[in-house]
């Protein structure tokens, strides 16, 4: 029997693998055997598109509607949205607030989540302290902390987060400093390393990462680690995290 | 006689129209001759792609550097740079620092300067104030101000500018604000309605536009008129402005 694709559409999920897809919906799909599903592995996380094996019309609205639900909680959106219009779109469906402090990424994060219209109603202000001296007077970083640890370091970044804090009341606060490259990087922090602090009222979340590839690519994948820690936390994938 | 490309890399010009390259060109070579030219019209202004029509081999490196030289105020770069990174390099041969205040584009102005290697040389910090209250606290925007002539307008873009002054030392500065839309215009302002600043110690430049497009369209000419401002200033090609 051949299989028609019940809708163009995918649906695009995060936080979870194909195996555990497929556990869901082999669960779902096995008594009636009525749909197939393909899984395409994206930049983002996996995208679910769902074949026709033989219900027929009446039955298909049914069917992509329970395989969105057994979803649900890895379900970031639906066709041409990308990660960060579903992040997006979660701070204002929780009508919280936040606050960005970039340094490698240079704006890039911000400048992602204000593609979505009505993104006023969620992004207050991103802080791009490229320099350390920014770090210091933007958000009040001590210089003693920059010369100790670095302005690359554990440390910076909890300082960067916690900053942050001075320049208003925001639900969610983000913070990343990294090295993008192609110089600047060192036996102990190659290019490619990079610190990204998540902090809301409860607790903090600090997270080392060692990125490959160009400069564009190194920002580009710390873009998406940000965007991934803000949509678990928000989805309640994942704990605030601990400090 | 067939004409062959001299140099794949076209000489990419900005702040002169296609007229009057060929002017500048002819004048070159109306004794000669031995070339021909062809422009194309980008995003980002005019780039020249240089054909030989007999010279030979001896004659391809004179011809290539004397047609560069010629338009030498308008070039910035050759082949696959783009504006934003001639911007870069002049701020890095002058060894003159940058801060940016960004309003609707959101961090697009930051990320693509940041994109050059060795950007932190000059590119100090962005400030992306998107709600009026980061408007106030990161820059001192005066409530008062915004309120009478609002977050879009010629009188909020100069106290974003001024205001970026407190951040630290600068030699240039750079302000926008405006309406990506899709919602957001009035009949006065209309969704593109922009306004961008570019302060130095000597002036302040203020520009409005009217952009049409999208979200993304509008948030991408905005960058690209910024870095023209930029880009003429520093070369040279227009007079700091007036206030």
């Amino acid at each position: 029997m051949k299989s028609s694709l019940l809708e163009k559409n995918p649906v695009r999920t995060l936080g979870i693998d194909a195996r555990g897809i497929r556990g869901i919906l082999d669960a779902l799909f096995i008594e009636r055997q009525l749909c197939t599903v393909r899984l395409r592995e994206t930049a983002e996380g996996v995208d679910v598109y769902v074949y026709d094996a033989g219900c027929g019309t009446a039955g298909h609205r049914r069917t992509l509607k329970e395989v969105a639900e057994s979803l649900a909680p890895y379900v970031y959106g639906c066709g041409e949205t990308d990660l960060a219009k579903g992040v997006g779109k979660l701070f204002l469906a929780k009508g919280r607030t936040l606050a960005l402090a970039e340094s490698l990424t240079g704006g890039l994060i911000s400048d992602r989540l204000t593609d979505l219209p009505g993104s006023s109603g969620f992004f207050m202000l991103g802080a791009v302290v490229y320099s350390n001296e920014s770090k210091t007077r933007l958000l009040g970083v001590p210089s003693s902390v920059i010369e100790r640890w670095g302005a690359v370091s554990r440390a910076t970044c909890l300082a960067m987060v916690e900053g942050l804090g001075q320049l208003g009341k925001f639900h969610d606060r983000v913070a990343v400093t990294g090295i993008a490259g192609p110089g600047g990087g060192t036996r102990s922090k190659p290019v490619g390393t990079v610190f990204a602090a998540v902090r809301d009222d409860a607790s903090t979340l600090v997270k080392r990462y060692n990125f490959a590839g160009t400069r564009r690519e190194i920002k580009e994948s710390t873009v998406q680690a940000v965007l991934e820690l803000l949509w678990k936390k928000l989805a309640g994938l994942q704990a605030g995290g601990n400090r």
